[in-house]
């Protein structure tokens, strides 16, 4: 298992968040990716994802989020930058051809700038809205836009089993933003609820998820 | 001017948009980012925003926009991929130094992933809800999330010229991002915009917008 506490490589996550937060929170990506190739990495756990962070973390991460990703001189911010990086050096998750790296990147990024932000949208409209009337009315607004994008994964995907070939970073960072989409709102595409399940049945997402898990288990508040 | 026919860049763009669309279309990061380090390219003007795209488009961009980006025998597809190719080619826009280049890259993402996701947002409401007598109070729902994320922009960025030092991709998205933000929004970081004006007064970025907009002249609708 890659949590070493004498790792070179230190990444960010919270100590503890409330239950519908874990399993969510954005080191689960970097963690996957470092076991993917079995690179070890230790872990610096800081408050909850509601308090106020110390000017400190802020000039890593401005938006006071985790994962922070450290490593000699190199400090990263943005799950996908650090996905890019720890990607450059290994070809299970980059390829090294150069059309082939292009369209993972470019896969990655699309996870990231067009399908996330129309799920993003759904999920503020479901806590922030939650108190007002309107609320399935704004959702019904929104949901096209997502359910569109959506199926224009889903048909660029077909029948294989990932989106280019090999698995690649693209697929990771794909499979991470899709696999928090509601079921029945995913089952209009059945390719890409089978595409969740194989991406989230490999070993090392599974030991990732564990390793998260973990550090909320060991640190949950004494009354929650 | 790096518009050039015989060019062995190719970038794809729209033949014409409505007025509100134009100078908002992605192909301008793309295209001011050439400029910045003089690298020709000649454009592929494909059919308008709303037109379904043939087979051959999606197998290149799986979501139907634009750009994409051909050089020899590869392919890219989303600004972002984009962008980090061309900012590898020059330090110009992603410096050498290991420690800069990833907060370049980090930059970049947050532009993409933490930033304009919220804005995104709030122009889907304008224009999706605007028949609906709940728009009003979804978009006092949605803008505190998008003018957080500024204040943390704004207060990472202070009173310098550019996010980390020099001129980076970082901040050529990042401007691009912010530059569509209604002005009077923006005026609660006078420090944003300043620099989303020192950034639009780049000459590479006025040569990208004259070329984005020279397309559209040339193929305006006879009746628009």
């Amino acid at each position: 298992m890659p949590v070493d506490p004498d790792a070179t490589i230190e990444i960010t996550g919270y100590q503890w968040v409330p239950p519908f937060g874990q399993g969510r929170v954005k080191d689960l990506r970097v963690r996957w990716a470092l076991e993917e190739i079995d690179l070890p990495y230790r872990e610096r756990l800081i408050g909850g994802i509601f308090e106020e962070k110390p000017a400190e973390y802020l000039a890593d991460q401005p938006f006071g989020q985790v994962p922070v990703y450290k490593e000699h001189g190199l400090t990263l911010f943005e799950s996908g930058a650090i996905l890019l990086h720890i990607g450059e050096q290994d070809e299970r998750l980059l390829p090294r051809d150069a059309a082939r790296r292009g369209r993972a990147i470019s896969w990655m990024i699309a996870a990231l700038n067009s399908v996330e932000p129309m799920l993003q949208m759904l999920v503020i409209l479901n806590v922030a809205a939650a108190d007002y009337d309107w609320q399935d009315a704004a959702k019904d607004v929104a949901r096209p836009f997502a359910e569109k994008r959506l199926a224009m994964v889903a048909r660029a995907l077909g029948d294989r089993d990932w989106l280019d070939g090999g698995f690649t970073v693209g697929d990771l960072m794909m499979i991470d933003v899709l696999r928090v989409v509601p079921a029945p709102m995913l089952a209009a595409c059945p390719n890409l609820t089978a595409y969740v399940e194989r991406g989230t049945k490999r070993p090392a997402f599974t030991r990732a998820l564990a390793a998260q898990l973990a550090a909320y288990a060991k640190h949950a508040p004494q009354d929650a």
